[in-house]
């Protein structure tokens, strides 16, 4: 082995530590920081609990730790963001998983939220998850002009302008063929605004005379593509995985006549698109140094997944 | 009339006026700041309007403007409080009725949202006035120190302490027959909550220098007792009234078997008690002279209103 090929691996090595640390961390601070199951009232934070402790890939929250390195952000105020945009992400996912919505009864190889509890709990358990979320940052000891910052953004990536607005273009588009500049609206909406909003408040969350105006507009661009790539590989591994590979029902979008970027392009094409968003995450923050290390690594983690 | 009399109706009128006043206020604010019917997800935004500008009969926004007067809170800073707290109040309206919970048609003399949409709508509706509640906040001109301690109290009253949890124990109660204390303590979190960070909020958008840690407990426990006797008048209401003169289902708790204060204690012994708190809240801002002075006038609609 070649010295570079064994400084590959050892990095490559690093990383897989890194995801497996890191997902660790993100249980530990759920675990922490969501209320007791043991605590009245009991089924609501048992829901609660099941819905964010179970393994998930945490994706957001591996944005959220790569994207705090540039900034030098401590630990704690980091586990906050990161859980932040966790709950909000898991409260998306019971709400969604709900027979008016996707009817979907396994996520994560387990029943979903309102199979193994009720619908009523499952809505309330969604509901008071996004309150969490919001709580988990108004009581994080960071400066409130911080505080503020990171509460605007995740506020405004759950709303209308995203989250919830591409949910409901979502809906909107079903049995329909829109264009791929109107899927792309959907997906930058529906997924993209929060995995971006994941790697803003990773660096918000770090010393402010870090994030200079220019870092903050390449990591901006950096969590556009690589939020879009998430959503497009998300539609691949939809048409190309086995529900056991996935943890989650596989051909749901097919079977639901969801228009995707696998059905509009083809899962060939559509994994081309991927690979060029990739390339341009990787050329934002190109100028960023070795403190954007993990946000590189993470973008080929996010494109060549598995589930 | 004597002029004591005179005096005494000239205050009630000018109360009559401000409390319409105040109303208008509120619709022009949530006409301004809520995403427009017309922009897409249209049928998400309009769905979103529907439950907020529906001619509420406004109570936390009331006492965000009165207690604002304590600390002498400027107009705009106080519309955004008002906004959070009614966007809250009308997210959970919207996903109390929907079937998987009370399964409600008729919410202020029109179908609720999930009949008038769909339910998949009247979910994301929800979930996204939510979002929007804490935008509004996070978006408002206040100094950072204001702003984290507004979403502070408003995810603290929303989250499972408050009105999610006393939303899980009301459910959990369905069929029941709960002590006094267990009856309290579900109002107190599944109503109580939300009027007093109404209460907080309103104090909290105006001069720090005016909030005193003495005015800041007269105002929590204000806002504690008039919370309780808010839901009691419901559960009394909910009895005594039609559903016309409601704009709501009459009679649901009884058909829910939802123990209620007027089931337990009967109509009239929940109004008495109703009207201990009135004095209680009453005696908690005794001190606070003229600037309470719609907090009391307040305190009397709260308790005689008739829907």
């Amino acid at each position: 082995m070649t010295f570079a090929a064994a400084l590959q691996s050892s990095l490559a090595a690093s990383f897989e530590f890194w995801i497996a640390d890191s997902g660790t961390r993100l249980e530990d601070a759920a675990e922490r920081v969501l209320p007791g199951a043991e605590d009245a009232p009991t089924r609501l934070h048992q829901a609660m609990r099941y819905a964010v402790l179970n393994g998930g890939k945490r994706v957001r929250p591996l944005l959220v730790f790569a994207a705090g390195e540039v900034t030098e952000a401590e630990v704690d105020a980091l586990d906050r963001a990161a859980l932040a945009v966790e709950f909000v992400h898991a409260y998306s996912l019971v709400h969604d998983d709900m027979p008016c919505m996707d009817n979907d009864v396994l996520r994560r190889g387990k029943p979903t939220v309102h199979v193994e509890f009720d619908e009523a709990t499952a809505m309330l358990a969604g509901d008071a998850l996004q309150a969490e979320a919001f709580k988990v940052l108004a009581d994080g000891g960071l400066p409130a002009s911080q505080t503020a910052a990171l509460i605007r953004e995740l506020a405004h990536a759950s709303s209308t302008e995203g989250m919830c607005g591409g949910q409901a273009l979502d809906l909107a588009a079903v049995g329909s063929t829109p264009t791929i500049a109107e899927l792309e609206r959907m997906h930058r909406m529906k997924t993209g605004a929060l995995l971006k909003a994941a790697v803003l408040m990773g660096a918000l969350s770090g010393r402010a005379s870090l994030l200079t105006e220019c870092t903050r507009e390449a990591l901006a661009r950096y969590g556009e593509a690589i939020g879009l790539a998430f959503q497009i590989v998300d539609d691949c591994l939809d048409v190309e995985a086995s529900t056991a590979e996935l943890g989650k029902t596989a051909g749901k979008d097919a079977k639901h006549r969801k228009p995707t970027y696998a059905s509009l392009l083809g899962a060939p094409a559509a994994r081309a698109w991927s690979l060029r968003l990739r390339a341009q995450a990787l050329q934002a923050i190109d100028g960023l140094g070795s403190s954007a290390q993990r946000l590189r690594e993470l973008a080929d983690f996010i494109v060549c997944r598995k589930s």
